[in-house]
């Protein structure tokens, strides 16, 4: 009994969704879904294909309430650009939540990846930055330091970005895109100490496997969103800070542990136990659970999970199949 | 920079695959080179919903010298019946193992699935079964039973079938189909024990919890494939008949001490460790570890794996590759 298959394109999935107050809505409610114990969420499936300088991740959620279910597979080949491809792509499939009938092919190249991820950042920015941000800062260069930054903006309305990167001129190029798309004062500030000095918001977006933040560089009214780390291996936080902080909230205790910021923190001994430590959505379902005050220091540790994805997708194919759009294939 | 992508359906995919000796040498070249320790094959990904009946699994492999790897997404939901819709369906993605770019998506509804694991106890027949076989059995009556007696009828051209099933109809049924398929006199055989006791080779296709087959009903010169069991909690054959087995084949020893026949045997203690067995892939490459004389016991234990998946797929994209079938979408 053949059935429609929706395949959608990256350039068709980006006419319903960007990074915009919508995108941080949905993953807001997918978060609070997951806080609530009902998300049912796999591990993440990793392969990695050292031969080729390669890896695969596949991640997964089912949320109670959605439509569908997404299974996305994200394929990293480092070796890529060398040959002028991105290192990154793959695609999501969405899956009926009642019958696990395939609904649609989400051929995104990583695009709503990029989205979801950026609007989990800009959800942390708004439960858990202090009111007032003058100047936002970003560590790292890539496409997340500029979709955080946009993200983050729509939530606190600040009126400078500093950017810092090993590269200089990749710092200025990237400072140069945040400014063009925000319309904000943006430029490369090549000390990080200042850049976390003169920030009350700093989102770190590296792929490094030693601390960029140090400890040292803490200060009262700061909030940190840690994007970078979702591997075991990758640290950007000073696991010292973490003695310094006023709140850590996890995006998922069970991933953070083994793959985020909280990772190096248990391991140094900083965090000696994840006991009492909230994730994301608790603080969605219960904002008391965030800052409480302007003066203090939090962190948010994102790790990317599969309810995002499941929400996303969800979101971005009801959005085309409304509007008509994509190719149908009878399968 | 848009790429092409393919997009194959079920029915595009059946003019180029199907449960044949092509099949099976494809699959028994993923088997040996699995065995081989080349092969990176992560854990499978499982995730159950109980409130809508649903599970899905997710599997993949890279196998070195093949042109792609599969990720291959199966959801089992087993209230679908009730609406007319089968329980299980999937596809399968095949990427470039060089770039890790989206290749091609298969929507094959599980059909490669299907033929792969047919493709697999064809093979274990080719290397296990005693030479002259007359009469085959297959306990169950499912798609599999039909499927897995047509690859065995490829390498033992048997002249007789008995086909056992709870179902007394739905055994009839299956004997007609697979007489109309193979040529083959088949006919429903009610008492599993006589089933046994007159075939050298039985299939074993179900989702028992408990066995099926008990171990008093072993004979000298049998050889038996069971493929039911992909699941712990499943258990097809009396763990008491491995004391009489003269050989036990694993297609996978990591899975099917989870998921397999073996995890019973284990936990009953009639096998005391897994050192010494033997996967299937090693019988590919050394024949002499399969069955050494006609009186001998042999039990192939098949859990499925994400190397016939990568294995079957590769193939089936670059034949309808070749032939210019499918539709192509720029993502």
């Amino acid at each position: 009994m053949p059935r429609d298959i929706h395949i959608l394109t990256e350039a068709q999935l980006r006419q319903f969704v960007s990074v915009d107050e919508t995108a941080i809505d949905i993953v807001a409610k997918a978060f609070a879904t997951l806080a609530g114990g009902e998300v049912i969420m796999p591990p993440i499936m990793s392969m990695d294909i050292p031969s080729v300088h390669g890896e695969v991740d596949v991640k997964t959620a089912y949320i109670p309430g959605f439509d569908g279910f997404a299974v996305k597979i994200s394929p990293g080949f480092f070796n890529n650009p060398s040959i002028g491809l991105p290192s990154t792509n793959g695609l999501m499939v969405l899956f009926s939540a009642k019958t696990g009938v395939v609904e649609a092919v989400l051929l995104d190249n990583g695009y709503l990846t990029d989205v979801r991820t950026a609007a989990a950042g800009g959800l942390a920015a708004k439960l858990m930055a202090p009111q007032n941000v003058e100047t936002a800062g970003v560590m790292g260069t890539g496409a997340q330091a500029r979709l955080q930054i946009e993200a983050a903006h729509l939530v606190r309305p600040f009126k400078k970005v500093l950017v810092w990167g090993r590269d200089a001129g990749k710092a200025a190029a990237c400072a140069a895109d945040i400014a063009a798309r925000t319309g904000v004062d943006a430029v490369a500030e090549p000390d990080p100490a200042r850049l976390v000095a003169e920030s009350q918001l700093v989102v770190t977006t590296t792929p490094s496997a030693e601390a960029v933040l140090k400890a040292d560089w803490l200060h009262p009214g700061l909030h940190i969103t840690a994007m970078g780390s979702d591997q075991t291996g990758k640290n950007e936080i000073d696991p010292a800070a973490f003695t310094k902080l006023d709140v850590y909230v996890a995006d998922r205790i069970s991933q953070c542990e083994t793959l985020g910021e909280l990772r190096s923190a248990l391991q140094a001994g900083t965090v000696a136990t994840t006991d009492g430590i909230n994730e994301l959505g608790q603080v969605v379902l219960d904002p008391s659970l965030g800052r409480k005050s302007d003066r203090e220091i939090t962190l948010c540790d994102l790790t990317g999970t599969g309810a995002q994805d499941t929400a996303i997708a969800t979101f971005a194919f009801a959005a085309a199949k409304t509007a008509g759009t994509g190719t149908i294939v009878e399968a």
